[in-house]
């Protein structure tokens, strides 16, 4: 790694499923085992980006957590990725392949991690629509350089645990899958230390869409069965 | 239902999940809750089935359970199937269509309920094949009389512990699904009772393809993290 610390872009950092990350990231900085790292947020807009992450700071202040050996800043989305070691696409299947068109040269060498899932409403319930590839995680490695190294994770954590940084008590299974084998260990340490997440060996990059199909199962077994925010664990 | 006790046949019943279904089947006879049932094994060969019938009793008095209320017989796979209210195909993909083909008009009006994965080892690990209906359960519908209430159902439970009717104290989430409400509602009252299985309403037959590519996964991550007769919860 170029610095101490690791650089972590989280685009989309501004969405549902970003702000928890960022917030669980900065937070492994306060943790004797965590992964120390500096996060940065990406949005379209710079300015929403910043705004993003003054707030993720107030409100790790506002929780009580001493906030003096956190970083977390805000910029476009090519900016941080470009400034990054490991970048976290939190953004919707539809912008993901432009995205990358856009930010193609600031991946070289990078980790990408995708938690995508692509997927669609039918009626009452979602509906797992993979690309032709089989996964948003094979599109995605077959639309970025070949020295980037895509590792799959984080699509089964619900977005309001993951967020409820001071209360949520669960910890569920994240399964993670990638061809690279140190790139996926690298994630599973991350993982490790996200406070609600216990990681698993998910295989090899075409194993993620069955992971990617697990996301449409969850919030259909909550609607059906009223329940929410369900995640899985497996034993 | 036709009798008072529902009769259940279980094709393939003197297989690895057979054997599992049949026992747990059969003690719900003692339980106060339980569907009161008779269980038919179904094999190619009568004596086959015949000879299991007799195994599974002894095994339940060798258990110490009370066998005086349990009935539990063997036949062929179409005089099981033609016996029956419920019929339970736990059977491999491979083998299914042509029996379907061969006991078709057994299945008029009926319940049958689809454990099937279709499912490859590619490597090491296991890959979900489903056929160009998307899922053997829609395979299934498509090779059955319209009368016949297809349900998806007990996928994701290890053969082990289904199995291990005295010391598995572990319960996992079993995912139903089904186009129709009454037979999914009668499969989730069957499963409650099963003693090692707790049922969540899957939805429409349609979702059965994520609940069938669960099983490999399921394989595939005990394989990789060194664990063992892996089910699934959802909180």
């Amino acid at each position: 790694m170029s610095s101490e610390k690791l650089k972590i872009a989280v685009l989309g950092g501004t969405g549902n499923i970003g702000e928890g990350m960022v917030l669980r990231l900065a937070l492994q900085n306060l943790m004797a085992e965590g992964v120390k790292n500096e996060v940065i947020i990406g949005s379209r807009s710079k300015e929403t980006a910043n705004e993003a992450a003054k707030e993720a700071i107030s409100e790790l202040e506002n929780c009580g957590f001493d906030t003096s050996k956190i970083t977390i800043t805000g910029n476009s989305n090519h900016e941080a990725a470009q400034a990054a070691e490991v970048i976290i696409l939190t953004i919707r299947f539809g912008h993901v392949l432009p995205l990358l068109h856009e930010i193609r040269e600031a991946l070289e060498d990078k980790i990408l991690i995708t938690p995508v899932v692509p997927m669609v409403k039918e009626g009452d319930l979602f509906v797992y629509k993979p690309p032709e590839e089989g996964s948003a995680a094979l599109a995605i490695q077959k639309n970025v350089p070949a020295s980037t190294k895509v590792v799959a994770a984080f699509h089964n954590i619900p977005a309001g645990k993951l967020r409820d940084i001071v209360k949520c008590k669960a910890v569920h299974h994240a399964l993670v899958c990638s061809d690279d084998v140190e790139a996926k260990k690298m994630v599973i340490n991350l993982t490790e230390h996200m406070g609600c997440m216990k990681p698993l060996d998910g295989g090899p990059l075409k194993q993620a869409s069955i992971m990617e199909s697990l996301t449409p199962l969850l919030i259909n077994l909550a609607k059906l069965n009223g329940l929410r925010d369900l995640g899985i664990n497996f034993s």
